[in-house]
Formats: C-alpha cells, structure tokens, sequence
C-alpha cells in the first residue's frame, strides 16, 4: 500500500525503498555548512550497510567530517517533462573513515571520484534519518486514487 | 582561457557561465536548514537576473524564505560513467515574493511544480554568491594541458 504525504501529494517512501533507490544511484550532492554557509556540492558515493561513503581531497568535505557534522545526503531523479520523480534525502554525522581494513576495502571499491586528484581521505555519513518522497505520473496517481490506495 | 582549481583540477567556472547553465537547467535543489538540520530537497525552479525562482506549499521552504535565511541552491549535470559534468552553487538570502505584479508575471511563466498541489507562493533566492566548477573529460583536459591553457 502507498502513503501519501497529504500536504503534498507525492508519495512517503520507507526507508527500505529509500535505500533501495540510494544502491541504485552513482552520485548524490552532500550538503554542509562552511565558514557558516550551507554549501551542496555533487559526489560520486557507494554505501554499505550503515554509511553513504565516498573520497575527499582536503577542504570544505573533509573539514566537515573531521568535525563530526551533521550534514545531509541527497539523491533523486526527477523528469520535468512529465512531473514524476524521486527524492531521497539522508541526515546524519559526517565522519573520517580510519580502520585500515575498512579504507583497503574502500580503495578496492573501484569508486571513481569525480575531481583527478588522489582523493586521499575516505569520507563516511551516518544513514541516521532516511527519508524519501516519489511523485508518480499524473496517469498512476490517479489509477491508484481510482483503486483506493 | 580555462581558469583550473588547482586543489581540484576542475575548471572554474565564472558567474556568466554559471547563469547561464542555471539557466538551461529545470530542476535544482535548495539546501536549507530546517529545525537545526541542513535539508536538500529537489524543486522545479526558473530565474530572473537577480533570482532563483520557485513555487511552494507551506513547509521547511516556505519558512526558510519568511525567515530570510541564508540558503543554497544547487544545479548539477554529471555523468558517473566518463567522469565528466558540472556543479554550479548559489549562495543567497531566501524571500518570499509579495510584489503583485512579479507575482502575476510568475503565475504566467508556465513553471510546473513537481508536486501535484496548489504551490500558492513563490520563493526568490537572490543571486549573491555564484560559482561552479567544470569536469572535462580525460581527453579534454590533456588536450588543453598540450595546448598550454
């Protein structure tokens, strides 16, 4: 059975769907506070079962996660043709990912960074709150109206 | 002549060219900050020469504006596969628009919002701070490298 956010129609995704759609994507934009500003730039990330991960050189990205951050992760797929779409939007700590086994797993990763530079720091956002929303063509939305979801 | 980050090895973009991406763009994200948390959600969006444009219900977006709070708003085309794209980043204040006549300009300019409800103001995020950054593909940038750019 489908939610539906009443407020704005699109509909409430779990945070099993929600994961589900982060596996299938290749870059998603952090965002973070920097010399007190918000700042969202795109990165190419990968996750396992508790983190979105991904390679930073040094700068706004690994500041933030040094100083354990509370930053947001947010992926979608949106069609402004015909209005449908999907969010996911992650909250939760940034932090430096520093178990050796864990980085030579990583570099092992074939995660390629966007930038050409080494990328030598592994970065890693909690999946503390997950949360998602999907807008669905105006043909199914009203089928499933049509069937009582 | 291409101006390169050199932390980054990605091209910087200048404002001229960052409005002008913005402006081939539909769809961009503002990051905003929302009971203490930054929150980055997808939203259907148009410009003036001073302005990200959007619609939008209440909620987090529309007390960002009341509030007048500092936001981000980002545009991004990245292709995971041949590592190339760009990102373009702007930082400015978030308003809500009351002025009758840009509002019924607005309500004409044909801007579909995402979701299916009535999105009955409009947000303007001024274009203070601008940036962007450009990834050319490996062949591109050792060309320029050659031609001593």
């Amino acid at each position: 059975m489908a939610l539906f956010d009443d407020r704005t129609q699109l509909e409430v995704l779990n945070r099993h769907d929600c994961l589900k759609l982060l596996r299938q994507a290749q870059v998603g934009r952090i965002g973070l506070l920097h010399q007190g500003r918000i700042m969202v730039v795109p990165v190419n990330f990968t996750l396992d079962d508790h983190h979105i991960l991904f390679r930073s050189d040094p700068g706004a990205k690994l500041d933030a996660a040094i100083a354990n951050q509370d930053v947001a992760f947010e992926v979608d797929r949106v069609d402004p043709e015909s209005r449908t779409g999907w969010n996911v939007l992650v909250q939760g700590r940034a932090s430096v990912v520093e178990d050796p086994d864990a980085l030579d797993q990583l570099d092992r990763s074939g995660l390629h960074p966007w930038a050409r530079t080494a990328k030598a720091h592994w970065i890693q956002v909690a999946l503390e709150d997950v949360w998602g929303r999907r807008a669905l063509s105006v043909f199914d939305q009203d089928t499933l109206t049509h069937a009582g979801y």
